[in-house]
């Protein structure tokens, strides 16, 4: 985009009902609006151009923004990294084993301790089924209660970086993905796209995406194939709202039991491993018992089962079932490639490889996604604040 | 504070004589001067209320700002990122596992290579009595000299986030809690305050809470109580100085064996455990011998002869003994609450939930307590750079 | 210097042909040509003398810096950080185990996903041979590769931060300091350095700075005399890069198997320990096969070799032999010295200690090494940039 088109498409996202998410979370795709969505998908884009047009968007001179990792990261930790920095907030990481947290500090206490001055904390906390989401709300509690006693001079914005419900940093970069890929949100109407379960031997994968994509993409039109083994079912509530999405959006949502019938035809395909739900509950009480002689045999239980769907894989032949044998392939990475990262895994190398790049770009927009959450979060009318640094245009880089 | 009030203040500051500030460290109290004190506690009250205002008091454009904790933190630890973050300095912690600090070099190599581009040196270092202010004043010696030497361009200002003597950013913001809840620094004289040993179930816990304490509070004419268990004294130094500093101020400083004696009539309880100095300096000596049998062992006596003070617990019931039943409930947190974070602890649950709001308003002091200490050091003269600040009114979020 | 000064070094700057370094990264000297390695030296003068001046050389508005430390570092780790923080950009650390990385994530698909907001990577990577120089042109490639196919809006610059090969921006500060010391680059020719092997009781330390060393000095006519015991050889590789350049700059290069030889009437003497090339090639062997028992003989053998060796210690009496008895005496730091980190080691006590200020002042160059390398990477005009924020003079703190 030039900045005439930026100019274009700031004007379209001040016609967008934003209020709600002033001074709001961004915990799941699911609580937010229609126009809240897209404002969110526009307003990533709109700061990717302002950056490659050399705009700086630094709207902060000082603030913290602060990230809490219950789980290893890569990409979500350095997109969140990324998107702070390009608003002006200087990150600081919470390390729960080095600060009194481990001393039995209770979650309002440390929320309320780690916000005087900040601006955001992102959190990932996808181990625990019926934790993660659940310890965010009462973060997002805790920091709205010391914001109303005047514990806090600003009540710090939460962003889900993953949770054990949704992953929406993700999913909104892949909608991004399949906006850019096919050329206008409108053009996913009608489109297809299977969600399917793929082997990994691997164990205790979070549920977070196959639920955020089908909670997210049934908003579309789209049709929204979930295929997985026996076993392998998300959790209820989530099936519902993506059932529910689909029928307001008219599209639909179904389930099969063949990967095969999945990609069938379809425009999209995101196969990709998770833990079977069963598993992740069990798992959750025998981590919460500390019974680690358990946990090793669930863990070999888990492999064993998985074990049994190895036929699961994003095979050349599956991907020539797909629409024209084109179907466009997604990974939220990184994936398991059959004979690279494993012996078997979730996707032959030649698929894998072939659509590289793209996967490349779908995680590319993560950072942007995350800095638009922030910032609609932060300004009262963020087109006004969007035209305002286009006009002003300070050079990110002073070249 | 609204703008005209932020200008009165600076006004009075620039009365004080702060000139002994200016490139010098804060490491205890007792080595400040009343102004220096009170201009201290001032600039923290202007920091805060520009940026309620919304005015940027980044004074630096770019510069470092190091942390090395040696013991566990998230209150300091973010209190000290967001003071340098306030001013415009970048963190970088030194993890003393992950640097050549491992291999044997010294404190002055150290203090010298990691000082090059850096403004502050932020250090906590409260584990051994007889260590942490020496080791501070090891490393304010050596980056003196290199500044002297020509070997850094600028010298490091360090700011001492707990040693083995005093507590300074924490007692510091505990003044200004009370500056605030009693409505002036005035309104202090006559005061009494009560800092009681408490029971926890836990060890080693520093003496530099109750030692910064006493060794501030007896500055405000206030009638300053320090009770304690048998065997569970302060260093002979530090009771010194609150017995010269009661002298001066026209207050008192007495010791009492009885927590109910301590909290009678008082105006102030602050009611918190810590370790047996005789079991601290053992514990130094073998910790320093690598004598892991010999520490286990004291840990359990100390424990054991914890045990002996269960009944030192802040109760409602003492909670009525106290000024009209009314006491402030002041502690530095996290606090060891009876029937929450453990069997018993150092208080009620319900005195411990009635005080929660004042006690996170106490801990959200920190962060200015800290910029306060950095800017008296970095600039000669403080009240017209704020005054600058304030004129110049660039926002800290551009709204 | 003053700002006179400055700008006519930055006018003298303004002659030398840099714009093979545009885009592109550092990673061995000899990969540089003259002008090229001059203009890095001169710039990081300038960038200094910059902030002597008060003059903000923040570039930036935002950006990431990122570092991967394979490896323990104090020096380095912060003088990045400081050069990163002097141009505007924040510092992300990749924390290999903490990331995705550790599940087997490759090379190019990490390099890329921590790249989408990234200017500069910063890399340390020394401890096998034949794979720190290998992996840091991996990522070189891989971000390339990611810049090309737009998958990144900008190629980041890779830093050496010490690899197997080289340490350039080490031997870019020693360098910098002989032309501080010695009163300009010219000065240097016909001087005799000796790099010398010297005694550590430790086990494994890289090759990379006599390495370094050798490759650079070589290059401004000086007489290079390198010293080591037999089987410490350096690699074949190196030790040609060193002739072919002493051949072309009018030097020599020359070994010896006696430390005294090479002090003999030096000018400079950098004794230090390494590794035998042998041991690492074969430690490289035994960590790939996960081999602890043979790594741990490994060990026992190379320090029962080491001893052997005790003699080779920087003394009182063969600094006698040196230039009027006054070579200078250089090292990367730490130093193992005889009597105090260490009961035999490097460097007599003494000798270290006559030298400490100027190996301080020679560590004190690396930060502006650093931030020289990555402006000459960013600014297609160098020189031009350079006096714009000498006239715009934005100061880097508001005083």
């Amino acid at each position: 985009m030039d900045k005439a088109e930026i100019l274009k498409s700031i004007e379209s996202l001040a016609q967008k009902n934003v209020n709600g998410m002033y001074l709001n979370d961004f915990l799941l795709t699911w609580d937010k609006s229609e126009d809240e969505i897209a404002a969110t998908l526009q307003t990533a884009e709109i700061l990717r151009a302002l950056r490659q047009n050399n705009v700086s968007s630094r709207v902060f001179e000082t603030g913290l923004a602060i990230s809490i990792f219950r789980d290893q990261s890569t990409r979500t930790r350095f997109s969140f990294a990324s998107a702070c920095n390009l608003l002006g907030l200087a990150i600081q990481e919470l390390d729960e084993e080095k600060s009194q947290v481990a001393h039995g500090e209770t979650v309002r206490e440390t929320a309320n301790m780690i916000s005087f001055l900040t601006e955001v904390i992102g959190i990932r906390d996808d181990i625990y089924i019926g934790e993660g989401h659940t310890h965010m709300q009462e973060v997002a509690r805790a920091v709205s209660q010391g914001h109303q006693e005047g514990v806090l001079p600003q009540r710090p914005t939460l962003v889900n970086l993953q949770c054990d419900i949704d992953h929406p940093t993700q999913t909104m970069s892949d909608a991004l993905h399949l906006i850019n890929v096919f050329g206008g949100i409108e053009k996913l109407k009608g489109k297809k796209i299977a969600m399917a379960w793929a082997y990994s031997p691997s164990y205790g994968k979070p549920l977070s995406v196959p639920q955020g994509i089908i909670g997210l993409m049934t908003r579309y039109g789209m049709d929204v194939v979930l295929a997985h083994p026996d076993g392998y079912s998300l959790m209820p509530e989530v099936l519902e709202i993506a059932q529910k999405n689909s029928g307001q959006s008219g599209g639909s949502f179904s389930q099969v039991t063949r990967m095969a019938e999945a990609f069938e035809d379809a425009d999209i395909v995101y196969p990709k491993s998770w833990a079977p739900f069963s598993v992740m509950q069990e798992r959750t009480r025998l981590l919460q018992d500390g019974d680690r002689k358990g946990l090793q045999a669930l863990e070999k239980r888990c492999l064993e089962i998985n074990k049994n769907h190895i036929d699961w894989e994003c095979t050349e032949m599956l991907m020539k079932s797909t629409r024209q044998g084109q179907a466009l392939y997604m990974h939220c990475l990184p994936a398991d490639i059959s004979g690279v990262s494993c012996q078997s895994g979730e996707v032959e190398a030649s698929v894998f490889e072939r659509y590289r790049i793209p996967q490349y770009n779908q995680a590319g927009y993560k950072p942007y996604i995350i800095a638009a959450m922030i910032f609609l979060s932060k300004f009262e009318k963020p087109a006004e604040k969007l035209s305002e640094l286009l006009h002003n245009t300070k050079p990110r880089v002073h070249k």
